[in-house]
């Protein structure tokens, strides 16, 4: 649905473990830890640092500490998010727990939204939202420790050690000027994706699990929106890497949609082919989220990209629904960023 | 935060297993399956077809299709909360996973109640929201399989196989006449929890681990809105327990707020504690869910209740965060709930 009011992207934040340093888009990450512990004794803490570390960054960058947040809205892929719920506690900001797998960034960015609609008064209000996912952590829980050194299939997916933070709020006037970004970014439109069968049972093989909820999503907003292809700079897809991605978009020609030219995966563009072996391209909620600051928002705020279309892609499964042979499920919610010209 | 417009429970249902036959309450749930499988083969897909049963009931009370509702909100305690999305996906419905923990019920009414703020036309918008656990799933999952035959800790509390669904709508020219209720309900306001560290790391001892942000939720409430106790029917609390919510009160009186004679905990009074050995109580997403449904409205429909704080709790933990010995996390969203008559 189109907002009734857009919502304004104040500042956002990515970080990034060793993998993620060689990155192309390193240059726009905040922070890197190379040993991918960040300073902790378990991966499990070490992601749950990340998150703290990530949501601290958004903090320096707008000068703002934690009681000038009305709420905050976070997840991962931790059994029971607690990576999220450990890492954020100590900032004693009200907090909205999500899961929607890989998907939780935009899901974040829709709930944030929805909240920010909800309040007509002159004070300022701010929502941050903070997603992660760090491989030691996803590996040992949804397939094998890393210490048994299991060969990795060609159509698995390298869950990336990253987290992105972003701070939202309802006014341009509750902004800080930015005088080296010529525009803004805002959210006009979010939805939820709907819970598509993929008909792939195969937690090697996440991408295809999700393109088919991924063209769902994609189908709905141009059968129900006025926007064509045309209108669109970018259509930004989660982590359906290279296998989730070429689905995708043979799904689409079927409903006579070419997005070929306009189309990133996040899964595609976080680690650099030539040089990094993620086998079929990168996952986890820490994907599209860090990609969103590092890639997608530095090229809206030059003006590069006016509208994009941006889609976290998740797949609603757990280690027993795999081994009991249930089909994994895919989500894709997403939003409609637009940038606008800074006054 | 009171919200800019009010919004209705248009209808609500509550599903249980064997042991929930027995609660004082039974009389106001719509379905109990005497096996606890539901039909299916393993403890998870029960509670999946639990969760689909509780909808189910939902569309057929208010003569309503899938297609009429907006948006569905859901969560659970399995890892990844497959039951939701698994038991839900027929419906294809636009879908937001929540993880709250045993506070899902609670922060789902939020999150729905922020959704249909948000909204401004005339057409009817209308948003489900189901949570469920289940005894057996949770069991194996977050302890021992039952088979172990494990000796359970007089603090313990038993995770409820049972579910509650809620419909919501903006307005009540939107709503079904019910001959029968002279009263109908509504959400006035709500508030996400924050974050508290109980200091206690015994995943046998959740209400204790729960109490103290229920305390911060309980206490916001009153240091910031104009109510005081008298003008507050019921508190009502998720899944304390006994000892939970003894905590409760001992750590209210410190803030010189004697809640004793209004509060009641769902995990106390979802099981007959002369007949039915739950040790200190109840607990799990579906004990405050379905007798939000079997109790809470039921006395506010008739008139009973006129304005009741209501507050699932959650305990923000994983088998891996108890096993790496970190201490549990609580929180407690919570909605101020209001009878009106019915015109």
């Amino acid at each position: 649905m189109f907002l009734l009011h857009p919502v304004y992207i104040v500042s956002s934040s990515a970080v990034g473990g060793h993998e993620e340093m060689s990155s192309p888009f390193s240059s726009h990450f905040d922070f890197f830890h190379e040993k991918d512990t960040f300073g902790e004794n378990t991966f499990e803490k070490a992601e749950g640092e990340l998150s703290r570390i990530a949501f601290n960054f958004l903090l320096n960058k707008t000068s703002m500490s934690p009681t000038d947040i009305d709420l905050l809205i976070s997840g991962d892929l931790q059994n029971q998010c607690v990576a999220s719920s450990y890492g954020l506690y100590t900032f004693g900001i009200p907090y909205l727990p999500l899961y929607g797998a890989c998907s939780t960034c935009t899901e974040g960015l829709l709930v944030a939204s929805l909240y920010l609609q909800s309040i007509e008064n002159n004070a300022p209000h701010y929502v941050g939202v903070v997603t992660t996912s760090h491989n030691s952590a996803a590996e040992r829980q949804f397939r094998t420790p890393l210490e048994y050194g299991a060969e990795r299939s060609p159509t698995a997916q390298w869950t990336a050690t990253a987290g992105g933070a972003f701070l939202l709020t309802q006014k341009t006037s509750d902004m800080l000027p930015s005088p080296d970004a010529p525009y803004r970014v805002r959210i006009v439109y979010g939805r939820a994706g709907k819970v598509i069968d993929g008909a792939i049972a195969d937690a090697s093989n996440m991408g295809a699990a999700m393109a088919p909820a991924a063209r769902d999503s994609i189908r709905h907003f141009f059968q129900n929106t006025q926007f064509d292809i045309r209108d669109i700079d970018a259509i930004v897809t989660g982590d359906l890497g290279k296998i989730g991605s070429a689905l995708l978009l043979d799904l689409l020609k079927e409903d006579n949609l070419d997005i070929i030219d306009i189309h990133h995966d996040c899964g595609i563009c976080l680690y650099d082919e030539a040089k990094q072996d993620a086998h079929a391209g990168a996952s986890g909620c820490g994907c599209s989220a860090s990609l969103l600051s590092a890639m997608v928002l530095p090229r809206m705020l030059c003006g590069q990209w006016k509208r994009v279309l941006f889609l976290s892609t998740g797949a609603l499964m757990s280690p027993s629904s795999v081994q009991q042979g249930i089909s994994i499920f895919g989500i894709a919610p997403m939003v409609l960023l637009e940038s606008e010209k800074q006054i």
